[in-house]
């Protein structure tokens, strides 16, 4: 049930402005955005948008579609304190395009869904937080096409649901791994971790007023954590050139992530230490901090770089970079289902999945 | 960012179940309850459901899909003192189907994201709600196909999406609607709102505990408020028979629903007060009690009926009844852009549109 303002008070508040102006207005901004980015969508497939009791969308002989859905929670997933509302815009839509992008799909239409009080509804929070939604989902064609508005009675809850398509039987699963298979991972892993770590030691982004070397790179780090950059041009090559044998995006942590795919393989994997792409403002900023470089790059979830295999007929069609994104082998599968080993100098450990889990 | 949990304390409470757990059980009951109704879905168009980073669905040529998705917050749109898990599981999924049904289309899959406090966690809640969810998924064969499952501070939140699928050309939209149109609603209006008005003066469900026959009707209204119907099978049909003009279902309230189809449609629309299909109910319990029976009618929302209009030619093909749910002619589309008029005997007034809003 609702509370008082369901007996029908239309108006109560006439200084606020009403849910539907609001979405009167998304609606022509995600219709102005949809002609902006025309040129990357199928064409006709968008029938019908924002505006109806659900929307519509043309399904094509030898497409598949693939969908995902992310619930960002206020206190949880993120703090006001520490991020803008343009910065979780952003990253509500990139940790779904990321998923898209592990199924080697490419993403095509977004739903969004936010609950806020009524405060945070009186500010300025949601058009800026929409603008970091449409800014990033411009850069891949993306166009939003439904969602809900609601209140809550404190904070703030957004739920973030991304749909893509992907060519007949090309869709990358994590069940596809099989032993002698080479591992990879894109980008750098443990950024995002370490950004976490300053930020709970009271580091804050500044922008311009930030002077010194060390303050500029702890924001890089920062922004590795609040500002994810989903592979998504990585992750569609991956699945549309038959590539990748599995996939998953690292949201929780490699080890946990790589675990995954052992699990839903029924392999296991032996990767090298000395081979993990650690993130070069990890290694030269955590070290000292009595933050291991490596444990970081291990466990440190939220990096949203994909990790996938690859079958060795494969590796010369593998590219070793796209746009500026390169990959690092990491190691191989082996037949020894669900166990981890990892090669460090002359040691050899069992790695345990400790990434991120809510309960 | 996430809370101390991030540091990747995996096990931190031992005796509380993870939610990989959790998700691989859901994903074994999702999988039976896929081969309960699996007569209803299309061969072989779900391709792989709950436990990779999406779903897959096939697509085919010919076919829309329709997807739609709605938000529930505790305090705001149930209260855990009034309703069950149960109850809750079911009425997540109906809103969405409600939609889904509104668009003339079939629904198909569903994703279900949910984050709960802790101590809710490791209640029986989430089991109880998902039983409901996944009872009503059953009666029309949907597919649980994905979700996310998170933790929040205090208060329980849900996102419920339905996937539908329907002939291409044949979806309903709110702008179809042209002067001549007949208008029509299914089952009866007022009992949710009705419903809740008893809750909110602190009736509650009682069961067999219930003896007499006013308490036995005030539970009837607070089931059609807590368990509402979705009228999945007259939707379907009125879109893949092509039957209605423009639908809408009734979930802000008949003068508001009303409005959202005038607009878009551009039309206005003439109604009968005598012709609207007040819950009998409603006018046996509410009279006495200072509820207008048709106030409560017009503008109580969450009774989840469709709204349609059907071009005159076609009222011959309009079958009166589908399973034991009615429909009532109530009045006409006409060309006042964006005027609704209701008569009442000798009178004429202007409806304005006074149905909920969360802002």
């Amino acid at each position: 049930m609702r509370d008082e303002e369901k007996a029908g008070k239309l108006g109560s508040n006439p200084t606020s402005r009403s849910e539907f102006d609001f979405i009167e207005r998304i609606r022509h901004r995600a219709r102005s955005h949809l002609k902006n980015s025309s040129l990357t969508l199928p064409p006709s497939s968008l029938l019908l948008g924002i505006g109806d009791d659900a929307a519509i969308i043309q399904q094509f002989a030898g497409r598949y579609t693939v969908i995902t859905t992310d619930l960002l929670i206020e206190e949880i997933d993120f703090r006001l304190d520490t991020t803008t509302p343009w910065l979780l815009g952003h990253k509500a839509l990139a940790v779904s395009l990321s998923d898209i992008a592990a199924m080697g799909a490419r993403p095509r239409f977004a739903l969004l869904s936010i609950g806020v009080p009524r405060a945070v509804w009186d500010s300025a929070f949601v058009d800026e937080f929409y603008e970091g939604f449409f800014s990033l989902a411009e850069v891949f064609g993306v166009a939003l096409i439904g969602g809900d508005v609601s209140r809550t009675p404190e904070r703030i809850v957004i739920d973030s649901i991304v749909i893509g398509d992907v060519t007949h039987g090309r869709a990358v699963r994590r069940s596809g791994a099989r032993a002698g298979d080479h591992i990879f991972v894109t980008g750098a892993l443990g950024g995002a971790a370490a950004g976490l770590r300053f930020l709970e030691r009271g580091a804050r982004l500044r922008g311009k007023r930030t002077r010194s070397t060390h303050s500029r790179m702890v924001e890089q780090l920062i922004l590795r954590q609040l500002l994810p950059e989903p592979r998504v041009t990585w992750g569609a090559m991956l699945g549309e050139e038959s590539l990748a044998t599995a996939m998953i995006d690292i949201s929780d942590g490699l080890s946990s992530d790589l675990m995954h795919i052992c699990r839903e393989s029924d392999v296991g994997a032996m990767i090298d230490a000395a081979r993990i792409p650690i993130d070069p403002l990890v290694v030269n900023l955590c070290g000292r901090r009595a933050l291991d470089p490596l444990l970081l790059a291990l466990h440190g979830g939220e990096d949203f770089e994909l990790l996938f295999t690859i079958h060795p007929r494969d590796l010369r069609r593998l590219p070793r970079r796209v746009g500026d994104v390169p990959i690092a082998y990491i190691g191989d599968v082996t037949k020894d289902a669900g166990h981890i080993r990892i090669t460090e100098g002359s040691h050899v450990w069992s790695l345990e999945p400790q990434g991120f889990h809510h309960f």
